[in-house]
């Protein structure tokens, strides 16, 4: 993990499951973030409360390692904006490094059964949410590109990861078993298209954009092998590794690349 | 084409460009369908005239081939479930051969500009539609797959064709110069996820189910080489042959297979 050194992050579902066990692993990061900004729709909310304890032992103007909780609803342009301002502010000139869009949720439903309400509820949290919030975060992250000595794509200088999932690769049968849920396929699938989309689009501006599977992960969502901290510990040696080739790609945890 | 031996097809977005080629030429067909609906979502309008005087040369009770203009908005549940019902006491106690998922919409916007409701609007029709629309007619599919002498998978038994598009390819970075278009590209990805979840559901049925990218046509949507014409002959040929290695694939309209 030695490569990675980001100095500013952002997550979006930064209160529980996959989201959270980002934050905890950052913050223990030999060389951690200066600037962690853990976003959540309810940051007051009970679903909140370890975030907020954990984030109290890194506060605001912490001498190394901030952690500031932020509201975004992934699904609400007016709470973004008003984050990716706040979170400019606070940055005080410098840019964004890595912002990842790990957000999600899941409806349990079958291609006969699935209805219309599910299939844009899911879409919007899962599709347009990432865009949204990319594009609120798009002049931090070209900042933070261009004040980089680097020239080379990586999560260190600036980059997008969409959580994705293997449910959203078309080609892997292997997932349909274990989820037959088409709204959740269908808005993975467009997510994997955002990503390759933006990848395409934000080269020129020195950005990385690559779409991870976390792996079958023991959270509210998901169910068993992975822990938490397993497939987090695995993702950041990941985001260590990524370089240019990596862009517009689907990996896994193990930084597998997953067809489309 | 004489392989192709639909006893009834019913088509979306079918009073203009890519659709109403296809009524046209399935009329011209030397083994016409019994039954053709031609569903689009205004039938009384003017974009909808020449439809109409075509549908009056096949009247209703015509004795060899019937072209009914239904009103379906592919948007709206209530007017594809009054279709469902209105086809299902046309055909008597027989089934549907072939669904034709073809209304679509653009938005042209790039991945800076797009909005949530353009993103949502696209998906909508282009993603949601298909999904309801085949919900919708999936019993009397069922029907013709059940009814039909064959044990194949094919166009004449019971299909579904998804009109897709390379631009929803991930794999074909082609595309995108010609289509920057986020809101296009996503909701045509996730199209092509539904179509591979529709044909693991419904193999069991007895029901094909195929993406297809009709090429660069000729209409308000599209731009050359190909005339709806050109493209539409090719995809009748390509129908006309899909067997069940094809379910579950996304073909451009000469029946060459497009990574997802
Ligand atoms: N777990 C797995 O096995 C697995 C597998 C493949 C992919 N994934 C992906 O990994 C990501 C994280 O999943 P997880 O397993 O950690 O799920 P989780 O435990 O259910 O957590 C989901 C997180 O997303 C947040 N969220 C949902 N809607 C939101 C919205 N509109 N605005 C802001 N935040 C919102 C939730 O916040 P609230 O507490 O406010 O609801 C929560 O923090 C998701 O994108 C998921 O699709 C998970
Ligand atoms: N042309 C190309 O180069 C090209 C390339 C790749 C894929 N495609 C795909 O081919 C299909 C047909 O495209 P086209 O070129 O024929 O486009 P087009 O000339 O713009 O026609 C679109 C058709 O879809 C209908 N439609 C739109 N929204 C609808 C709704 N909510 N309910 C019912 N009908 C609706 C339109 O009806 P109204 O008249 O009422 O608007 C019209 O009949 C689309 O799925 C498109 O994405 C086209």
């Amino acid at each position: 993990m030695a490569g990675l050194r980001v100095r500013s992050a952002l997550l979006t579902g930064a209160n529980r499951g996959i989201g959270l066990g980002l934050v905890k692993h950052f913050l223990q990061l030999p060389n951690p973030p200066e600037r962690i900004f853990a976003a959540c729709r309810d940051p007051k909310g009970e679903r909140a409360q370890e975030l907020q304890s954990l984030a109290s032992k890194h506060p605001r103007n912490g001498a190394l390692t901030s952690c500031c909780v932020d509201s975004v609803d992934v699904t609400d342009p007016a709470s973004i904006q008003a984050a990716a301002a706040r979170v400019t502010e606070h940055l005080k000139g410098s840019g964004l490094n890595l912002l990842i869009n790990n957000a999600g949720i899941v409806k349990w439903n079958s291609l006969d059964t699935t209805t219309r309400e599910e299939m844009s509820e899911v879409y919007a949290t899962n599709t347009i949410g990432p865009l949204l919030v990319s594009q609120a975060f798009l002049p931090l992250l070209k900042k933070a590109a261009q004040g980089s000595p680097s020239s080379e794509l990586s999560c260190s200088r600036a980059a997008i990861i969409n959580i994705s999932s293997i449910g959203g690769s078309i080609a892997s049968e292997s997932s349909w078993d274990m989820i037959q849920i088409v709204s959740y396929r269908c808005s993975k699938a467009a997510l994997n298209m955002l990503t390759k989309c933006q990848s395409l689009g934000y080269r020129q501006h020195g950005i990385l954009c690559a779409a991870l599977h976390p792996g079958w992960v023991q959270t509210d969502m998901g169910s068993p092998p992975l822990t938490v901290d397993m497939s987090v510990q695995m993702m950041l040696e990941v985001f260590s590794k990524l370089s240019e080739k990596d862009s517009g790609t689907l990996l896994d945890w193990e930084g597998k690349v997953i067809p489309w």
